[in-house]
This record gives C-alpha cells, structure tokens and sequence, in this order.
C-alpha cells in the first residue's frame, strides 16, 4: 500500500500532481530517469511522485518543474490544485 | 539559523510562498492561529511556513490555501513561483 504523509483523502491531490508531472513529462518527451537525475531526485522517489505515493515538498516540485521547463504554479494548475 | 530541507539557494522560494501566505491570510483578516487551526497545523509550524523556514509539502500548502478560500495553484502564482 502507498504511504503517503497527511490524510488519505487528499491522496486525490497528490494523484493529480503526479499525473500533470507524467503528462507534461512525456509532452517534452523526457524519460522519468532524465528527470529525476535532472532534478537531482532518487529514480525510485521520483516514481513515487508520479504516482501520487508521497507527498511531496515545494522544493521539490520546483526542482521538477524546472526540468519540464514549467513553473510549479503552472504545473499545480495542470492538476486543477 | 532557519533550518530549510533542500538546496539553501531555493530558500527564495520559500520565503516567496511564505509573503503570499501572510499577505492572503492579511486580507482575509484572520489569525495565523486561527489559519492553524483550521489547517491542522502547529501554531509554531505555521509560523515557520510564513517566514520560508520550512520546505512545506503540497498536502499542507493545499491545507492552507483551502483556509485561506484559494487554491494551491494560485497561491504559488501569487508567490511567482
């Protein structure tokens, strides 16, 4: 079962994140491992966050975004968050 | 000295979120007790929050900016980020 810090119920928002995350991902045609190394994240934990299994930082999702060559209020809005 | 997970360099973003976070919460008149409070977060946590010497996590910037009658997206728009 996925871990996820904070209540279960917004694991919805989490969810969308990381679907908006893939979306934009494969729209530049990066591999989830080029973001990640990219990004300066573990593979694995950058897995993780696109499936919605953990909560992830504003760091982070700025980290991320900046490698998609996005903001991360563009990205949170790709995810009606 | 504030205590930021993360690359010390990105700490202008936290500090960014932190300004949108008072300044919204300001304009709607309450409390950062009551903006607490309401969120489920630590009074001091919040605080933190505010002055960008936490790395907060989506789950609670969604808290806040729910509390706040926002969005998450639009929080972090007002913070450009």
């Amino acid at each position: 079962m996925a871990r996820v810090s904070g209540a279960q119920a917004n694991s919805k928002a989490l969810i969308a994140l990381g679907v908006a995350i893939r979306a934009r991902r494969k729209s530049i045609g990066l591999s989830q491992e080029a973001v990640a190394n990219s990004a300066g994240l573990d593979r694995s934990h950058m897995g993780k966050i696109e499936r919605g299994e953990r909560n992830v930082t504003l760091l982070n999702i700025m980290r991320i975004a900046g490698v998609l060559n996005t903001s991360a209020s563009a990205l949170l809005a790709d995810a009606k968050l």
